[in-house]
């Protein structure tokens, strides 16, 4: 089999930590860069991490789409509030069996690029990650980094198959997981402690410590639970909530990239972690009073500015 | 009829302002004072009102309800976050047909009250009034000021009309409400108002004006109506929350006193205005989501100090 060409697209904490952890291990990764392209261009990019720091130099840089090779695989690493610009962004990128792998986080990503391209083949990316870009070029990978990969409408499983092959051969925890079931489950974690961490400005410890916001986290975590079930998704049930409850309480304190966004003042990802799923759950039936009042108070904060 | 004996516990923004007005009128009122007490027997009560400005001199001020004479009517406008003051507060000052007023925001303070006290005759007293205690002995009344009375357990009704009666001669604008009923409907505007303006920071005005969050407060509003519904009370309905909404939306931009006592520190009144109508409601099977999570943030942000 020939040597897969990679192409990623936001080349920040996510994006720019897997491209780099593959284009370190021989792997043949384009990089899209915005901002930081001249840098990168000039000094490569750098990964300080704990599982050991490594810098590329000679990276291949592009700032235009229009400019890079087609790729068998994209890695998707943008904020999903730019979404919209992967309708201009992927056509010079594609290849009638390039596999575009969204590593964003939400629900209902996959089905809106579906709709922009019918026939494109399709990937989720969830990754388990503490990181951040701390500056031009720099990604800063704090711990944990494992990523599972749901095949969305990829009709050629080995080709997934070798997409994971590439990240475990880069020394990436990687596995296949089911789609829906996958995107869920992240869901009982991203829904409760993004949006919890910016409306009580605080972190993930201070929300466990405390009865009642601890018990708070915990219905919300139900509400998505009791959605995804209604949607016909099993896998889940109240074990997996005392599990995500435990997996936290033993992290260090914690902010989620929704907080940093606010307090960043850059765009929070409020329409997929929270409207989408709210919308899919109130299809067939299922509501979630806490976390549509959640995104409620998102919203006032994100249209009122910071919190004064 | 014999001229009614009146006595005040909690002379500040309610007591001081609804006390003042019936002494200014010539009624016989006697105040309980804390730390202003040194204050008003020296230089009297100040009133700075919409209405008219006025000063009592020679105000009938104690520091202790043991050296109170005995009256008629006690009106408590305690904070009811000191509401357990009231079991040694109040027998001093208790004849046999004595009936106490609780000026007071919440649901469940007179069911307490009268656990203590199985045979005080008690009323509720809504008030209506923009008002605040800026100095010591001096009451600031920006707007508004009516009062409606609930029997609660008083047998005899002509004392009721003799106490609104003496307020209307005060120049008070009262009425004799429905208990339950005058309660809930206090409800619909404190339950989301007073917790939102905390948990967002911010005012009423900026709520109704962010279209995510006046969604929120409709249906907050929506919950404590249907749970009065659920016990039992007629009277509140869809349009009720719909006038409300339309009520706040004409007032000036208004910190509730919630926020006030976040701001300044003191104890939030959670446990009467949140707690207790939130489990009489779920003993009847309503639930309440959006308020429950507001409560619960509530006592994070009153745990965890201020909010950064």
């Amino acid at each position: 089999m020939n040597e897969l060409t990679y192409a990623v697209i936001g080349t920040g904490a996510i994006g720019g930590y897997y491209g780099a952890k593959l284009a370190h291990a021989g792997h043949n990764v384009h990089f899209l860069l915005h901002s930081d392209y001249e840098h990168v261009r000039q000094h490569g990019l750098k990964v300080s991490s704990c599982d050991g720091d490594f810098e590329l130099q000679n990276v291949q840089a592009y700032a235009d789409t229009h400019a890079m090779p087609q790729a068998d695989v994209v890695l998707v690493g943008l904020k999903s509030t730019n979404q919209h610009l992967l309708r201009s962004l992927l056509p010079p990128l594609l290849k009638d069996d390039t596999v575009v792998v969204l590593i964003q986080n939400g629900i209902g990503l996959e089905a809106d690029v579906q709709s922009w391209f019918p026939h494109l083949r399709l990937a989720a990316g969830l990754a388990f990650i503490c990181s951040a870009k701390t500056a031009p070029g720099h990604v800063r990978h704090q711990c944990y980094g494992s990523i599972n990969i749901g095949n969305y409408s990829c009709p050629d499983k080995e080709r997934i198959n070798a997409i994971l092959a590439d990240f475990i051969d880069s020394g990436i925890d990687a596995h296949e997981v089911e789609y829906a079931e996958a995107r869920w489950k992240k869901a009982v974690w991203n829904m409760p402690f993004n949006g919890m961490t910016v409306a009580l400005h605080t972190q993930t410890d201070r929300l466990l410590s405390c009865p009642s916001t601890r018990q708070l986290i915990y219905e919300q975590m139900m509400e998505v639970i009791h959605a995804a079930n209604a949607l016909g998704i099993e896998g889940l049930d109240e074990s997996f909530a005392q599990k995500m409850m435990e997996m936290t309480d033993v992290m260090v304190p914690y902010s989620p990239s929704m907080r940093l966004d606010f307090d960043f003042r850059r765009p929070m990802e409020i329409d997929y972690i929270y409207t989408r799923p709210i919308d899919e759950a109130r299809r067939v039936g299922a509501e979630m009073p806490r976390l549509q009042m959640l995104e409620r108070e998102l919203r006032f904060l994100e249209n009122s500015g910071q919190r004064d």
